[in-house]
């Protein structure tokens, strides 16, 4: 262990503001007058610094935040980062006024975003998404879960999920992945969705699995995409491999996917403008979170908001994402993601806040390993040169990271 | 002359592809093979690389772009970017159901502002704005205007513009000042508007002209600001000093500022989100460039849009910008920016890209010296990372800036 700050890997945050983001603290968990210490990648202390144990400092190597704040490292709990291209072409074709039918005339939509996915390989799609991330992770972000979907092929999708295992080889993050072969119906596939949604529940998830390329389910339950039923097939088999399940659900009409997602024990349903008051209630009985995705709402238009204030009755609970892609979302800002939840949905500060770090953990499964400064998480931390945590949310387009560790590094 | 780059600044950027935004070219004016050079900080070709004089590459540094865009710098030409603090805890008390009454008794509202940036020293206030002029230069801005407007009286305005003004010496960037004395009714003129505007006309306006603080005049004419006739003084009286003009216009109601600048020959109207085809027609006759302001209408929620059709019917040249200010704009992104503009008002690419190029510089009266690509201007460009100029709009928090040169370094 150890590693480039010496001590065994010991290290001791003072002089620092926290917002802690613990579960049962009131708003953000703040400390105003707070350390943090970390040995071996775990925090072994976060609170006042006049109660830190004397062990807990004890030979560390230590760094005086001169009254910065602290928080968890960032959260991206919802991305399409791996692809290849991009769709700029579509955008600027769109706002010259052509229409969708011209735009997917000339090659444009998620057909697009697959067949340059498809030509691409696995290299080169790790060397296009770098970029994409060493954005987020400029701005503090210690996770991110990449999601596959572009490929809608066995080999194809298996080459996603490669790839954006091996983000974490190239940077200092966790990746955590989801299979999303149930994303689109492919060109081949000849307009039947059962038949593809066989191909994916019977060969495509089977052999992510084996190779262990996953670490969730996801599927688009749309009138675009997948009905219910569908999905179910989908969600059935990832049962049977022992994968978690994830749903864009009601993202454009109510298909009742968030009830869906409920039923299947789903760690969150995801976009949820749609959702009424049984999809909320069962999402907060069955404690899956409601992971709220402002970019695309924004890029696309739509007027239809999700329903925050339906969570907030029931107490589901809410993460915020990017949901980085290249059709919908070109955003890669979590930073500017929090601003449009405030600014385009009205999610308090404090919501944005959890919604990235606290609610993107348990939207990962990950709670009990990051996501708020606890003892016993991931030393995954992100230090700001700001008065208040506000800052974060209010600004658009800025970036006041001053420093970012990931597992005490 | 010379500089860093030796052979007395001589540089030629080859194997380039170029958007100069020549007025008059069709599009972006848009060079496949292009190449720029340069000499004691001008531009003495941009154009087709096999075109090129051989007098223009003789003996200079010579730069292999490998394929990039070049385009001209870019030119932030609406901005309040001196102010002390921050209104971040004003946007979390209305995200928490504040009211404007409370959000006022708290001490919020351009009060505020006016309060902090009258307790900051001028090296406090330089300080402070440095970062986000850092951003904005991040993104490839080499003009930036910046705007008085929170001190309101003579000797805070006149620190402010002090403070605009040393922002130059402190970061490779061009600055132009305006003076914006007429931006609200400070506490102290306890309602009385006319006394108010007295004072700018009589006093505040002739000191900063004897010190040359400001390259121009803006004012905002708007019910809860100043009437029509209340900025006719302030016109009046800048056109005896020989400053040239610009309005905050028609934002939140039709009070004709459009029109009243377009009298002026007011170098640009911003805002304009009620601007109607009267102001339009003479603004297009006056020559004002209408400067789109999305950030706001963004940032504060308003549903209103400025009448792009009509600018465009009319032949109104229309620039984009960021109006960064604490209280309605909190944006340091010009690249976000456009992106607003496209997805929020329907702006075209082209439109966004010369707004922030060409049509900026000409709403600063400085057409002739920088904002396209062309012989004679100021060697300010902007190299990216980027397959189309479409992708500078389209994607959101993320900087493909690969290198920013400013006169030539
Ligand atoms: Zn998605
Ligand atoms: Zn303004």
């Amino acid at each position: 262990m150890g590693g480039a700050n010496g001590k065994s890997g010991h290290r001791v945050w003072r002089n620092a503001r926290l917002a802690t983001m613990a579960d049962g603290a009131a708003g953000l968990g703040i400390v105003e007058k707070g350390a943090v210490a970390a040995r071996d990648g775990l925090i072994v202390y976060a609170g006042p610094e006049a109660d830190m144990p004397a062990v807990a400092g004890q030979g560390a190597e230590t760094v005086d935040c001169a009254g910065r704040w602290i928080t968890p490292g960032l959260i991206d709990c919802h991305t399409h980062l791996i692809y290849a291209g991009n769709r700029a072409n579509e955008f600027e074709m769109r706002l010259a006024g052509a229409t969708y039918e011209e735009v997917a005339r000339a090659g444009g939509g998620i057909v697009s975003s697959v067949k340059s996915l498809r030509a691409a390989s696995e290299d080169e799609l790790v060397a296009q998404t770098l970029p994409r991330l060493d954005a987020l992770i400029a701005e503090g972000v210690t996770t991110v879960e990449v999601k596959s979907g572009y490929g809608l092929d066995a080999d194809n999708e298996k080459k996603s999920l490669r790839a954006a295992r091996r983000l974490a080889n190239e940077r200092p993050v966790t990746v955590r992945t989801t299979c999303l072969a149930a994303h689109a119906l492919p060109p081949e596939a000849k307009g039947d969705k059962d038949a593809f949604i066989g191909l994916v529940a019977d060969t495509i998830l089977p052999e992510v699995a084996a190779e262990n390329l996953a670490d969730a389910v996801d599927g688009f339950c749309e009138g675009i995409a997948f009905s219910p039923e569908q999905m179910t097939r989908v969600f059935d088999k990832a049962k049977a491999l022992g994968l978690p399940v994830k749903l864009h659900a009601d993202q454009l009409s109510n298909l009742h996917g968030a009830a869906l997602a409920a039923r299947y024990g789903a760690l969150s349903a995801d976009h949820l403008e749609y959702t009424d008051e049984e999809g909320a209630e069962a999402m907060a009985r069955a404690g899956t979170v409601a992971t709220i995705l402002p970019g695309a709402y924004y890029f696309i238009r739509e007027t239809k908001k999700p329903p925050v204030d339906l969570f907030r009755r029931h107490g589901v609970k809410m993460a915020v994402a990017t949901d980085s892609n290249p059709g919908t979302s070109p955003l890669t800002s979590l930073l500017l993601t929090m601003n449009m939840a405030a600014t385009l949905f009205g999610m308090t500060v404090d919501e944005c806040l959890t919604g990235v770090t606290r609610e993107a953990a348990r939207a990962l499964g990950l709670l009990d390993k990051t996501g708020t400064l606890e003892a016993g998480k991931s030393a995954d931390l992100a230090i700001w040169d700001i008065e208040r945590p506000a800052e974060l949310v209010y600004r658009m387009g800025f970036n006041p990271l001053h420093a970012r560790i990931w597992r005490g590094q």
